[in-house]
């Protein structure tokens, strides 16, 4: 590792994105999925699942208020186990005092929180604010006196708490309520939820730790480990960082907690020993040992990025390999073109190596915003093009997927081929909708994408001490302090849809700087000039170094041609197919275009120059479609079975839009990959 | 109907099965399967889940011992739910007096004292029917003495019978315990089980049926319906054809019997009630006015059987003409190339039209038995090639490959493509095993093909009163009764390898009949000759009447040549794609012959006159193999996803081998559907 490449993401106050697409995106959010989450916080939709967030944050502060008034005569709740809750169909039939919802319902609200700060640090709304400032008394009233803060076993009885870390999800919603701690400390200035995140930091590192009459547990759900690194950054505290790296280091060491934990469980409920999956968890074996990424997608990549983070905070040689084998293993065989990851709905996980089924694909939408997670703290050690492809390609297309234009429904699922008629009959393929739904009981990727798509700055642009990192093409302004003056780069982009861009440098006075642009992938012969500058090219970065004055331009001239895949052919679904991509974006064909029975499309045309690039505006902002020349099987009478013989085909145009627009136009079929 | 062509099936010491294909099969049933099931009915295989079978039955006649003992005094068991039972794993730790295994497991025992007495009607076996007479006496010692006899309530209990006619399987176990019954009857003039059936078949009938005070319910696994006509044909008593009727007639009827029944058993355990999916158990409107197959496979074609018998006993149009459509569904819509019905794992299941995948179809073997079963019926009331072809399809694809070459182990389900990475790593696919495996917990498959395969003379031919119908080409004689004298005719056949065969006729007297030869679907201009007759072809039957004498001929000359198939394109798995059948046998790809990723191969030439068809003992008997021209590609070199491009292909033979004979040369791929 070299660490003078090393780079962060640049205070939320330094960026501002302005570009249309982006803009659109975020205004999304900010006007209707944080309005709409918060009434999904508080149980106000009427036909959403209930998250029963809010409730159980009360529900747990009214009982710290009664444990105030009482002190020693105060009797804690007997914990009973009640499993994963089952959602009562009636709220009106609660009844007090008692848990609601799925046991990470904590995490809805720090999900909300974190989309919240983001938003705010773009869009000042100061109603939000006061509410989002409510709601974080109400959570830091449930927090007990040592700092422990999980409503689920706070409200259920503190006994039984940690004695199921493999599915109990409390490290999981500590590191959620960091995260937004820190990013709501960072947008607004206010630390009430930090100083909470801090004590139960702190509680949680009293109590987990390679020291004697400490747990060694680590999470089953991970995320904590990117947090803790977060904390520890924006506190200067040591000790969460250490404890990130033992929650690293620990996990899949002989002997396994989760199988002794389940032994103890199984002990004390007087049941037998059920055997544990620990390749679920990425358990099976320590981190640095393990080659191949599986298991429940979401839960690898961030782990994978809380690993990235430690290795960079600590220098850890070793354990970047172990997260560049494992991206490789990612992208060289688990990658859906659209960026998406996790092939199968079996644990939400990812399959064996090729297998990557269009129809029964998971693809579920946070696992390709954790491979987003992934991708930059990759390239926060060492900036490679390769990780920002990827990174561009999981955002523009599975991420983007997920919500409608509308920003009013989500894809959980984001499928590369759908049959509407095979989802609703098939129960195999259940899991996958062909149309978005409102919410989910299980609401993840909601406000997953709430959260990533109004930070997408933190995504855009890195810094180290010298250099400025452009990894999208993402217009706005960012400021970067250079020995003590400001150089604010000005992005004007026409990305995802044109390949030109111009930067054009503001400063006071002159500043020495280097400035780093990614050469995307995507590009053919991309050429950055910035006047007479020299520039060298270093792993798909550009690299300028000099002087910089106010009014120096930096010009982009990145063709975007269009490009037909083909997949390897160990990827067998995909064997005689072919998908289109233009820059960043992934395409595909939908019913609405192309009418329906688009398995007998056939694309007999594979050079991609003879493919039309037009302007769209279907989807109510400008996109681009592309136009193909290809057949169409004219399917000819007889029984299930008939004499074989070559198919009766005539020409027809098969039209393309992005695969992130799919499914806002009514229900229909839709795929990625055609035949060829 | 013209019940002037109605048939059944003729005496079983009428029938000889001599012909080497057949008699292969049989052997191995009698030799390997049947002793071995006996092993497992009494729990003594030692890497094989117990079957519990015997067990329960001596448990259940050991408590009516101990009832006549104590007379009035005898208590017996109390009820208590306990569910599926666990299988323990530790049979040395059973407790007394428990039912055990799964709730159907009496019909383990029926399943192969049915196999027994056809083996014993085509080959005499002291011991064995010693063995077999002794465990019928254990089973009718089970009996109550009002003639209940399902051990499970038996032994748990009989306050909770008939409480769970959806799932707890009593009137299969009664079904199933019937057609042995009468099986075992007519192979050895026997009737000590036959009473038992006809004691339980007079309490069930006087408690189901329309009268006031019966219950209004019907099987939740169909079986019982064929069961109850075979039953009555046997004793000639018309309550058990009503009652047959009875129970084809109420199913679906509303209110809904499941339906109520769950209410009252969500009530009795204070749980809420659940959902009945009623398309599973064919349960979802009257039989006569559904329109497809669906649900759980085998249920469905026993239940058409049953519909099939009940129609031809009772004269039923409406009820024919809904078995019509239900067939049609069927061989239209939703039937594999190898006669394997249901497609999908979730529900056993006929899943939607055309949706016929490979890697992940179910065809369980015994969906393709109970095929077989509703074809035969079928035949018996309209004797169409249509249906005989495709219960040959069935017969020697599916349900052969259900069993190993050497019988010894088995396949529950029968894929049509296998990549055994995917079996092992795919949770998708658990249910798909790349070798068949030695026993199954829930053990049906095995016993059944056993009583299929020793009874296929059942199947090859039946008789009107003046017309000898033959439906199979298998070799042996068939003696059949016309006005007083003997008809015997002698099969000579090559099937399924060769098309030619020959009918050679023995009879003391001249004998006035009517001979009706099915002329196969798969023949080309098949030419049926009885000297000078003039024969005349009806639905794909050659009929020849007249008077027949010693040493007449009928020769058969049914060119039998290489089809390639494509699948009508709503298939979308098989678009593109051919498969190859000879006669009644369809053919698929393996490893052992082609080499690994069999998915890179591709035929070119579609025309089967270029297919070269070779005799081959790779399996131990004679077989044909097909040699195809084809091209493999070869795989370039580059990422998971590379430009575009016509692939690289090499020259290569493929060879392929008859489906039933596939994964006897230990795992590798498989393939039905190749690359065109």
């Amino acid at each position: 590792m070299d660490s003078t490449r090393f780079s962060a993401p640049l205070p939320f106050d330094s960026v501002a994105i302005t570009d249309g697409f982006w803009q659109r995106t975020m205004e999304l959010v900010r006007k209707e999925v944080i309005p709409y989450q918060w009434e999904t916080l508080n149980d106000r939709v009427p036909d959403a699942a209930p998250s029963y967030s809010m409730r159980n944050f009360r529900t747990a502060a009214k009982m710290q208020a009664e444990k105030a008034r009482k002190g020693a005569a105060y009797v804690p709740p007997s914990y009973t186990w009640r499993g994963f809750e089952a959602l009562p169909e009636d709220a009106e039939h609660l009844e007090e005092d008692r848990f609601y919802g799925f046991v990470f319902q904590d995490s809805d609200f720090s999900k909300w929180i974190e989309a919240v700060g983001y938003s705010l640090s773009q869009h000042p709304d100061p109603e939000l604010e006061k509410l989002a400032d409510g709601a974080i008394d109400i959570v830091c009233a449930a927090q007990n006196e040592d700092g422990y803060l999980d409503t689920y076993y706070l409200i259920n009885g503190m006994d039984a708490a940690w004695t199921n870390m493999r599915d109990h999800h409390e490290l999981y919603c500590f590191g959620h309520l960091t995260e937004a701690a820190v990013a709501y400390y960072q947008a607004t200035g206010k630390d009430r939820l930090l100083q909470a995140a801090c004590r139960f930091a702190d509680y949680v590192d009293a109590h987990f730790g390679p020291e004697d009459g400490k747990r060694k547990g680590y999470p089953g759900h991970e995320v904590a480990e990117m947090a803790l690194v977060r904390l520890s950054e924006v506190t200067g505290e040591e000790r969460y960082l250490r404890l990130a790296a033992y929650f690293v280091n620990q996990r899949g060491q002989e002997p396994s907690y989760f199988v002794q934990e389940e032994a103890e469980r199984a002990a004390r409920e007087g049941r037998p020993v059920r055997p544990v999956d620990l390749y679920y968890y990425q358990a099976e074996k320590p981190v640095r040992q393990q080659e191949e990424a599986h298991g429940h997608a979401v839960r690898a990549v961030y782990l994978y990025s809380g690993m990235a983070d430690v290795a960079r905070k600590t220098g850890d040689e070793s354990l970047f390999e172990a997260c560049k084998r494992l991206w490789n293993s990612i992208v060289n065989e688990k990658l859906y073109i659209t960026g998406g990851i996790g092939a199968t709905r079996e644990g939400e996980a990812f399959s064996f190596p090729f297998d990557l089924p269009n129809d029964s694909a998971y693809s579920e939408t946070c696992a390709a915003i954790g491979l987003v997670f992934f991708a930059r703290r990759m390239l926060q050690i060492s900036p490679d093009s390769r990780y920002a492809d990827v990174m561009e390609q999981a955002l523009y297309n599975t991420v983007l997927s997920g919500m409608a234009l509308d920003g009013k429904s989500f894809f959980y699922v984001n499928p590369l081929s759908v049959q509407p008629v095979a989802c609703r009959r098939d129960q195999r393929l259940s899991h996958v909708k062909p149309v978005r739904q409102k919410w989910f009981g299980c609401a993840c990727c909601p406000p997953n994408i709430a959260r990533l798509a109004s930070s997408v700055a933190q995504y855009a642009y890195t810094a180290g001490e010298d250099t400025l990192f452009t990894h999208l093409y993402v217009g706005g302004s960012v400021t970067k302090m250079f020995h003590g003056t400001a150089l604010t780069m000005e992005m004007r982009s026409n990305l995802p849809w044109d390949g030109r861009a111009q930067a054009i440098i503001h400063a006071e006075a002159p500043v020495q700087a280097t400035l780093a642009f990614r050469l995307p992938g995507w590009s053919d012969n991309p050429t950055v000039s910035a006047g007479s500058r020299q520039p060298f090219v270093e792993n798909g970065y550009v690299y300028f170094t000099g002087e910089w004055r106010e009014g120096d331009e930096i010009t982009f001239e990145m063709p975007m041609p269009v490009r037909i895949w083909n997949a390897d052919p160990r990827v067998r679904e995909n064997l005689d197919r072919v998908a289109f991509t233009r820059g960043p974006i992934t395409f595909c064909a939908e019913e609405a275009d192309n009418g329906s029975d688009l398995h007998l499309l056939r694309v007999d045309d594979l050079d991609p120059a003879h493919v039309r690039v037009e302007r769209d505006g279907t989807f109510g902002h400008p996109t681009v479609r592309l136009i193909a020349q290809g057949k169409r099987t004219v399917p000819q009478p007889g029984g299930l079975y008939r004499a074989a013989a070559r198919p009766a085909e005539e020409d027809v145009q098969i039209a393309l839009v992005p695969y992130y627009a799919w499914a806002n136009r009514g229900e229909g079929e839709m795929t990625v990959w055609l035949r060829s």
